[in-house]
């Protein structure tokens, strides 16, 4: 398969029905222009892909999945809103533009990831979008999408990652920041599109394990990229990691190996997604890709 | 009826269910204090309250929407944690004690708002919480709450108070940022919980209309305790309002103009409410102390 290809695609189908999904309001005033400005700052559109692909994966159609993608596009984008505030990381840049805060000012990039969190459990429970769904089954996917966001996922390393700037790197801790802050997300967009595809329980259970590899794999790469990636590329500086103390892979066992666990979890992963054949190919493509990108 | 006795009952009733919905954990660590303090730090639980009346009110079993009226709390809960930050209203002190910022730092508030918010969703599609009830009206109740809360509701209104500090007072802008910063989530407790009872379109329409009446009560009650509360009743500061340039009713159209319109939305909602009969009493009690409330 033409994976670029496969992306590109992707990427604009979930472009397209954010845009519906949170349109221009001559009424919506700035609250909704600072959440627009950050959701469609570009951005890879990852963890909307792989839910796409999760419910292609047991044979579902991705279309039906497409409101879950956008809700957890729009997770994604308020906590990087939150995540650069100057009490977080206090970032002025991302993905080469000025960040929330730089352009609506601090309270308003508070309310504004505010309102995109908001706006994901309002588009998951969203009657037009689920209609032909089984309302049980998507509840139990606005569930995955959001106990992934919480406190017991993202949120939760988020939190470990700010309580920990400055400790000695330690591999537990890594483990533990890296499996909260961006695997629980990644696994939990997913795990929600084979439930919305329709998946049975092993199925779902196979790809949660896919979730948590390829998790692994993305933050490494993030790692890595945020210490020797190309800051034109990035749309961003490198070297913030290291500078601000940060835990991360690279930190506790060296670029090389961290490298080589990447590397390790992609394959299994794309393992894991192959066992489902050609529905699976596209996951298992975008493992490998996960770990290999430069930017 | 006893107003005071019901108040402390179901107040007592949610101080319960939140408890056994985001209990101490050994690994929930940091943030979940954070989090904990200050859904834990007191208050008069009147969202969790009038949606438990509002299932009551079309004739349904309050217990039922119990988690829906866990979940508003939280909803409610974040917004204050948000709302106190440096970048926002910039409060010390909130019910008597110290904000969450102050205690656990900005960037942990932060976090602290976000998993609060993302656990009212994980609680509204809890499947051992909503067991009985029909999936399509527990998604229906939980699109109310998060439209409520979101830039359409709550956030919008936050928004647009945050944009009109020491602007010229003017009563359109004062009658949205309240219909939507305290109108919007009041208005969404009734709501849900009537939808949650069982009731019918009628009925629901009613209700909404009963909410809007007391949200704006609410807000009046509010801005007047602000500007000519006993501080030491209302465990905060007060004239915060006024000296941050605050859009108000009382700024704009006197306290004795804004007091009749509050006790004037309060009888209207009080009407409403006693067209449900017996069921109807406790909703009619709730909307005359919610203006006459001193704290």
């Amino acid at each position: 398969m033409d994976l670029k290809q496969y992306l590109k695609q992707r990427a604009a189908w979930v472009q397209d029905n954010l845009a519906r999904n949170l349109p221009e309001e001559k009424a919506g005033g700035e609250i909704l222009k600072a959440m627009r400005y950050s959701l469609f700052a570009g951005g890879k559109r990852i963890r909307p892909v792989l839910c796409l692909a999760g419910a292609e994966a047991v044979g579902g159609d991705p279309q039906k999945a497409m409101f879950c993608a956008c809700a957890l596009e729009m997770v994604h984008s308020y906590s990087l809103v939150h995540d650069d505030l100057p009490a977080m990381d206090d970032d002025d840049l991302r993905r080469g533009v000025p960040t929330n805060h730089k352009v609506f000012g601090e309270g308003m990039a508070v309310l504004a990831g505010d309102g995109l969190l908001t706006q994901a459990m309002v588009l998951l429970t969203d009657p037009k979008a689920t209609a032909g769904l089984d309302p049980a089954r998507v509840l139990r996917a606005a569930r995955v999408v959001m106990v992934g966001a919480g406190y017991q996922g993202m949120v939760g390393g988020q939190a470990a990652d700010l309580l920990h700037e400055n400790s000695e790197p330690d591999l537990a801790t890594v483990q533990f920041i890296h499996a909260h802050k961006t695997g629980a997300l990644l696994t939990a967009s997913v795990e929600s599109g084979a439930i919305l595809g329709g998946g049975g329980e092993e199925d779902i259970r196979q790809l949660v394990r896919y979730g948590r590899r390829i998790g692994l794999a993305f933050q490494i790469a993030d790692d890595l990229l945020n210490l020797e990636g190309d800051p034109e590329k990035l749309g961003k500086a490198v070297g913030s990691d290291q500078a601000a103390g940060k835990m991360t892979y690279p930190a506790v066992m060296g670029p090389a190996a961290a490298r080589e666990e990447g590397r390790k979890m992609a394959d299994e992963a794309a393992g894991i997604a192959r066992r489902f054949g050609p529905a699976g190919e596209p996951l298992a493509e975008l493992a490998l890709y996960i770990m290999a990108r430069t930017h």
